[in-house]
């Protein structure tokens, strides 16, 4: 129920806001014995930090994370964790005007909507700084399904796709794009650097592939592991639309090009289904794809309102991700071991 | 937590197989003193009825759905409705092929690899009959919120896409594939037809829209409006995609193309978001597209797997939709309306 | 969050109302496998039966429960089981008065206080009728917990107790209260006999024990054990009062003589505890005691008021249990069985 | 679902052990607009914190909360108010022998039956040291409900009842024990500096108070206010029993005396409901009392077995409440206040 928890099982829940004191994570019902240390999360934070390359937002954040609570002697005690991650390179004067007016395409508008107030520093509970408690809780998430291997990677920036046949799982941490595709990954350095000096921003296309994912987990209707997942990457900020395996283009396919069909093993001869049949996992890779929309936080002007509904143009200045999918890989990442986790343990539960 | 449960304050619980005594759904949390009766909710499960063309299954079922709890003289008192729909026109013997091999694509081999057992007798609990008892509770959803209009056609069929410039609101209703452009849906019978004597399939993309929805339902992080869609749409038999306003295109738009400039009023000069800006209404439109795959079970032969391992290959005999985003649009409506309704009502609780 | 469903991993819904058409109860999250026919639930229905003496009330129910949904070739399939009892013998006119004005410790008065209106025919949805579905899901959730055997009796009825020096299990299910005293079930002939005729009530404590139970189930804080118990018997109509163990009587207990001594085994030389320690089973019998509160509906005259609040005098016509406790033994069965096995569960998901 | 969450609407989670760095809570789904400072919270926090007299543990703890999120300028803002209290006077040495041996009666023994491994630094998870962080998360709760006034007090100390008719309200805060009777108070020095010089330990009964709670929130089944309240107050460490109004001693009265008459206003001439009718609250005052066991942390030697199951005995050093109960009052004051700003809103959420 609570608003800012997700899961079933292992249940995760974020709190912070971009220029608060600081942001963290309680991650409950986490299995007890798990050998933790702030040792097995830092790396998967450092993946998402910002300023890592000039292609990021360039706020300085060093995202040391520390555990709290939940662990004894190095391992976990089946108690709450709680992970804390302090702010510190906070520039509020930098939102000045946003403030005063609303940034098109952001959250400032339907915040005030709602709530009647909103913490206009940085986005308060808009920013994308939340996702860093999200990458802190999958990192222990991660502990919970060892059998699995988790990769994300970009296939799309800004309108320009990867080659398919050119793809290198081994150039995915090689570009600052996470981009498998060492071609396009240069391209996308003009395509980036264009964007951010003409004070636009880019979308991307993010596909997140879990192998080892053993079939069975997930469940026929309302907790389908799909509509898990479809939810995870929703709930990411900018994310606007979610596909499992061939998504949209299944929808062009003829039922007989979009069997997977079966051999002794079993194995699949075709993986259209994305690894999952009727919301169980299969066996085969689980494939998701999330589209991120471009960052609306821009530098070119764009005609809005006040707060008090006059119209007006707004320049975001601050320091922004000219393109938000960058930095949403490690996050789609963590939201696929939180659900894998989760589902793990509910399955687990049903099924012994 | 549960598992054939939807919803977070107005929330559904379905049950019931394809081919067992009857299919249901309990609403719990509804408002009380809401006029409600089976009048309400008849129209919509007939606007989903199998057999009402020659273009979806022919079995034959008149879905007459009867309140067994929950009101009292006409309206609702505030307990739990109890929704019941009989099944009648049932043809086990047609599974018997099903019962020993796996239909690639469908969700037989992952039922038993879960459950150790499965109801094959139409697909049981996978069967898409599951979703009369969503259509019917959504029904009652739309009591919850009358200022809401909500709309769901079909977009593409086969690959074949409308022509957005012919687009006809008032041919959505006037022919069988709740297609707003007429020219499309003659040529989509066609389509279909072909489809169905090659015993081949289609997949399909319904969108779906809701007017009338205020600024502020939604929350920012894991109840965001965006993810509960996502996940309500990827619940339903068949979807494999979900996109929220330009959703996948959105991706390759620019920032200053993608921001939805604001006028006074607040009014908006465009919609690529879909109508929600951080996981909140923005008073716009909401808009959603779901992407159906083609249905698994078609009379081309495929090469499969038996319950013991052996290869094999299978026909799917029984009587199946060719193309089941047909029957898709009620449910996609049915399950807009849910969490619509859901978030009305969560909003009214935290912000009053 | 469903007012009407309880437990986390193993989840029941129940629904209806005392003169509605029936009654029924959802259990979502059984584990697949189990066999399960009518015949597993029936007998425990039975022992609630309304009618079976003339201690209880004199309405003619058979209470037959139908599975409706989860069960395939006599098995649990996983998915969610929906159980069916018909309403028979209603006489609605019985309760015009209570449709005018409100009895007096009953829920008629806070129903139009929440709701608006309510469903006067006996009782609607606050009809101790509403258990029969507990005790039918209690029934499923008993196969999910075969190493545990639960006994309900009474220890107080009207203020008169049992002497646990004479103390006979096999009386319980030898006289119509679950009395394991023989010479106070004789004395509570009287009680009841006496009440009965006065047009008065009586209420009766009922204990609970759990035996069987591992140590391990349960957790630390907000779902700890004894709290899970708390809430699943205090749910219960007419429940006033919950105790784990020596309850209110260990709040007059020193330390040491609180503190049960363990031994190898381990074994425990004392129960003060009532089988959970810091909210998980120790191993011990889980004992468990309920309060309940005289039966409200009464020949004998009480002041009231009416809908439109001008003071009057009702008196309660209809068939009612002068000492409802009586049949909340079976329920207390219910309750524990639910909670347990749900709690099995979800140790299971955790802790493997 | 969550296992050290609370509450549907209003949500709250709670992290720490005694001995970590640092204990808090998570509260979410408060209301926005709130006007909200640590001056709201602090002196709920000093009126539990340990070492305030000779009659609690002399552990030493300033117990500074500190607001991380949710606020901005100096109001709510609807997303999720992180609570922080740092771990100050630790020593964990004290704990040598329960690291080695189990407390009987304490969670040392279930916590490793559970878990297979507990952090025994003063109880870890177990410790009364939690409760702080339910009563800063219940400051907020409060001003959710400002229409309500909460009060609690102890009505028995080591078996020894207070007189209802020297009931003062204004001794409450006049003494160390929250008792409403003087006389009682002065008699309790002795019980209680008797038992901490014998190394003993006693138990006691708090009773709370809830006025202005209007009629209507609650639910019928599941969530009954009386059940969310039974399992509030049980899941507080050491709580042994819940009853509502008269509770036990109501299953002594006959139906008419229990039956609170009612007169036109409405007023009722008794109360001997507690202030709930059917789970749902009449708008008389909301009654509860809590019984809590003697501390099982005590100087007086038991028989105990150690971690591999060998007999020995255990003394517990360390600085322990001679009476829990007594700093049970602040505890259960804001678990009331949880549950009852939890009702308010999911009353507002169904009903308007």
């Amino acid at each position: 129920m609570s608003l800012n928890s997700f899961g079933r099982v292992l249940r995760v829940t974020t709190w912070g806001e971009s220029h608060g004191p600081a942001i963290g994570a309680v991650v409950d019902g986490c299995p007890p014995g798990l050998s933790l240390s702030e040792e097995d999360i830092q790396p998967w934070l450092d993946t998402r930090r910002p300023g890592s390359s000039r292609f990021t937002t360039q706020r300085r954040e060093s995202d040391q994370v520390q555990i709290l609570s939940g662990t004894f002697q190095g391992r976990t005690t089946g108690t709450p964790i709680s992970l804390f991650i302090a702010n510190e390179d906070q520039r509020s004067k930098d939102y000045s005007d946003v403030a005063k007016a609303y940034r098109p395409g952001h959250a400032d508008y339907t915040y005030d909507a709602k709530y009647g107030l909103r913490d206009w520093r940085g986005g308060g509970r808009s920013s994308a700084r939340e996702t860093a408690a999200r990458v802190a809780a999958g990192a222990v998430a991660r502990l919970v399904i060892p059998e699995v291997t988790i990769t994300a990677y970009l296939v799309e920036l800004g309108g320009d796709p990867i080659d398919r046949n050119a793809f290198d799982a081994a150039a995915i941490d090689a570009n600052p794009f996470h981009c498998p595709d060492r071609a396009a990954a240069e391209r996308w350095e003009g395509l980036v650097d264009g964007a951010r000096k003409a004070g636009s921003s880019l979308g991307a296309v993010v596909e997140c592939v879990a192998e080892g994912v053993p079939s069975g987990w997930g469940a026929p209707i309302y907790s389908k592991l799909d509509a898990e997942l479809a939810t995870a990457m929703m709930s990411i900020n900018a994310a606007k639309g979610v596909e499992i395996g061939d998504g949209f283009a299944a929808a062009r396919l003829r039922g007989e090009q979009n069997a997977d069909a079966m051999r002794a093993g079993p194995t699949f001869l075709s993986n259209h289904a994305g690894g999952i049949l009727g919301g169980i996992s299969s066996g085969q890779p689980v494939v998701v794809r999330t589209a991120f929309k471009p960052t609306s936080s821009i530098l070119t002007p764009v005609p809005t309102i006040d707060r008090n509904g006059n119209e007006t143009e707004i320049v975001t200045k601050g320091r922004h991700d000219p393109c938000v999918g960058i930095r949403g890989a490690p996050v789609v990442e963590a939201m696929m071991a939180l659900v894998l986790a989760d589902q793990k343990l509910l399955h687990r539960a049903q099924c012994g």
